[in-house]
This record gives structure tokens, C-alpha cells and sequence, in this order.
């Protein structure tokens, strides 16, 4: 089975092409520039250099959240957009599941943290077993506080991946709590670990892939706050 | 320092832009296609990608050998080449001690092994220290008997990290060496870890950028075989 996979729920832009769980091609760019102009133009080189056609790719799969809202719809609209036009099936990963394969190496118990803002981070937690991540928790926003209380149980050190990393260190070193942040060619998210995380999925269609943000954007929390003030008012 | 790193010594071609030891962008390319077809494609790709002009890159790396004698001379040519046109400095690095950098996670002991055939890979041991490699020993080309024989002395698991990964690992167990294989995200060489090899080297012009083959090439040692005979005979 060939998959093409894309990553783009965080800073990094990132394609790869992966034949029956084996790395063929990955390309990843941390740029300025926004994923909307970068991911095709990636998607294609990365095809070109490869002597690869898109009619061969057996399923294309994405990074479906949580992350950054607007990198998640431009992962999820591409990936639906290809799928349509070419007449693929689509494969939605959760970003956390596919950053906890960046944990292969290190070993043990793997923190998947993206920064969420508002004192949040997007976070898992995986245990490598038998080389490969098994997942010990849904998907969640929770404060650094929360996630430390729920690891003070654990003796072990934890390894942290994703932009969250820095912060999270920080403040675990605080409280007491072991861990490592990830080193460079490992900290960001790649589409890599969407390919590895898709293997296992059931492919569904272009139209039924959804993002999956965990959160309300803040401009549909701010408009609940105002109808929640706007009723007390009355 | 801005610095593009160039990778071509084995299967994979990759190309890498690394600001201060930051990866801004890597672009890696395990396909059937010849390097010298691929290399510069994935370079003019990558720093379109990124907005960065080849002006802008203050030094140009090279994993300058061991590894395939036809990679070597295309990433070597094809550095000397830019770094003659666009004049830039260049920085020759070697292929083990990029491959080296792909060991942080795992940490411990970290074994690069190339497939050289005739029995024998090209080698080089190094032990994660203060989140870098720390080298052990020279770049040889070395038979798996005797590096087992080495490595009978220490008690740790090597990590094995490059094209020769599996069969050293066949080879090791046989032998009762503890070991294990780099996952597939690790265990291929990348233009990062040049990058990073490259960071505290010296940078020399395109002309004094040479290649470090290790060994003759075939067509040099069959010379040299019948040149021996030849003179034996007489």
C-alpha cells in the first residue's frame, strides 16, 4: 500500500510518501511561509523527484488535529481536494498519534505537547511497545498543571515532542517531573508518523474526512460568550 | 550561519538548510532515481520553498565520504560546483559522523555501519554526550568480525544506524552482541546530521573540498591486482 501523508497542524509543512510501512520520500519545511502556498508545491516535487504519479498512491492521509485551526483546515481541505480529483480514499490521523512515533528511538513513555494557548497543551500520552506507539489516553487540551498531577503517578522519565516541548519542560523541571525535550530532527511533527499512524485505519472518503480541532476556535467561544451574556441580560 | 547541506553517499539523497543549528527544512529522497538527477531539483526546491535565496547561505556541506563512490562524487561535484558558482565556502564532513546525529534519542552507544561489501562496512563508533556525538574511533572500513570482536569488550547495546544496519544485526546476534537497529525514521542518513557535523568544522573553498573514499574503487584494485601480476610474472 502506498501512502501519501501530509503534516501541517503545527509550524512545519511536511509530505512524505511511505510503500507498505518503508520511508520512500519525505520532504519537511519550518518556513515563514504559510502551508496553503508551500504543501502542493511540496506534494508535487516530492512525487517528480520520486518518479512517482499521484494515480499510483493507493490512499492519501493527513494529520486531521489538533493543532493550529488554520493549518488543520489547509492539511484536511488539500487532502479532500486530492481525493476528490484524483478519486482516492483519505485517511485522517490524530497529529498527537502521529508525533508519538517520533518516540521510536527514546523509548518508554512519549508526551506528544502542542502549545494550545490559553495555558493549554494538545497532548496524549504513548508507551513504546514492540516498536511502536500504544496509545494510554483520548486525545485532550489540559493545563500543564493537570498533565503533571496525572504524571506524578509515573516514576518514569517522559519524552516530549511538538512545539509544546520547551514550555512544558519549563515547567515540569518546576515541579519535579522527569523528562527530556525531543532533539531537533525529532521535536516537529512530520508526515512521516501521519503515514505510520495511517497504516492501521480504514480509509473512508474525500467527503467524510473532518478535522478534528478538540476545542472551539476562539472566534466561536467568543460568540457563545456574547449569546451566554446577551441571554443573562435579558 | 546559514548552512545547505548536501547528502548523497548511499540510497537516499537529502538536502538541508540549518540556521545556527536549527533545521528550518530538510527535503529527503529514498527513490530509484539517480542523485545526480535529484540532488539539485530538491535544493532549487527547497530554498523556493523556504523564501531563501542561495546568496543568502553563508557555507555549503558535503558528506565528503565514506559511502557509494558514485554518491560521494556527485554530492562533492555538485557542492564544489555551487560553491565555485555562487562562491560560497564549503565544509566536507563525514558520512559517519552525520549518521551519528541520527543517535541523540537513543542516546548511549552509536555504531553507523555502511554497507562496503566484501565482507566488510564502513565504520566508525561514537557515545552521545551532552546531546552531541562524541567520536570514538576513525572512519575505517572494517570487517563485521572484527568489529564484533571490538565490541565483545563493552557490555551496552550499540545502536546501529545506515544501509548496513540489518545485516550487522543478522551478523551480531549470531555472535551474542547486544544491539538494535535505528527505526525507519533514523536508520537512513540525512543532510540534517551533515549539517550538524558540519557546525564546528573549519569551511575550506570548492577546490580543497575532496572526497574520502576509504578504500580503492574496483577498477582501481583490479589495476593494481594485475599490475602485481604483471610485474610478477616478468
Amino acid at each position: 500500500m502506498l501512502i501519501l501523508a501530509f503534516e501541517s497542524s503545527a509550524r512545519p509543512a511536511s509530505v512524505a510518501l511511505v510503500r507498505d510501512g518503508k520511508l520512500l520520500a519525505q520532504s519537511t519545511s519550518v518556513s515563514a511561509l504559510t502551508h496553503s502556498r508551500t504543501l502542493l508545491p511540496m506534494a508535487e516535487d516530492l512525487l517528480k523527484n520520486c518518479g512517482v504519479g499521484l494515480s499510483e498512491v493507493d490512499a492519501i492521509a493527513v494529520a486531521h488535529g489538533p493543532g493550529s485551526f488554520t493549518g488543520i483546515r489547509i492539511g484536511v481541505s488539500t487532502v479532500k481536494g486530492l481525493c476528490w480529483g484524483a478519486n482516492k480514499s483519505a485517511i485522517g490521523v490524530s497529529t498527537l498519534e502521529a508525533m508519538a512515533w517520533h518516540g521510536l528511538a527514546a523509548g518508554g513513555f512519549i508526551c506528544p505537547v502542542m502549545d494550545a494557548r490559553r495555558s493549554q497543551v494538545y497532548n496524549a500520552l504513548f508507551r513504546i511497545e514492540d516498536g511502536r506507539p500504544v496509545r494510554l489516553c483520548a486525545d485532550r487540551a489540559i493545563s500543564l498543571e493537570d498533565l503533571a498531577a496525572e504524571l506524578a503517578g509515573y516514576e518514569e522519565s517522559v519524552f516530549l515532542i511538538g512545539d509544546g516541548a520547551e514550555l512544558t519542560r519549563a515547567y515540569f523541571e518546576r515541579v519535579g517531573i522527569p523528562c527530556r525535550v525531543a532533539p531537533d530532527n525529532l521535536v516537529w511533527q512530520d508526515a512521516w508518523g501521519v503515514a505510520m499512524a495511517a497504516m492501521e485505519k480504514v480509509p473512508v472518503s474525500g467527503a467524510e474526512l473532518l478535522p478534528v480541532y478538540l476545542r472551539l476556535s476562539q472566534a466561536e467561544r467568543e460568540r457563545q460568550e456574547r449569546l451566554a451574556r446577551e441571554s443573562a441580560d435579558q
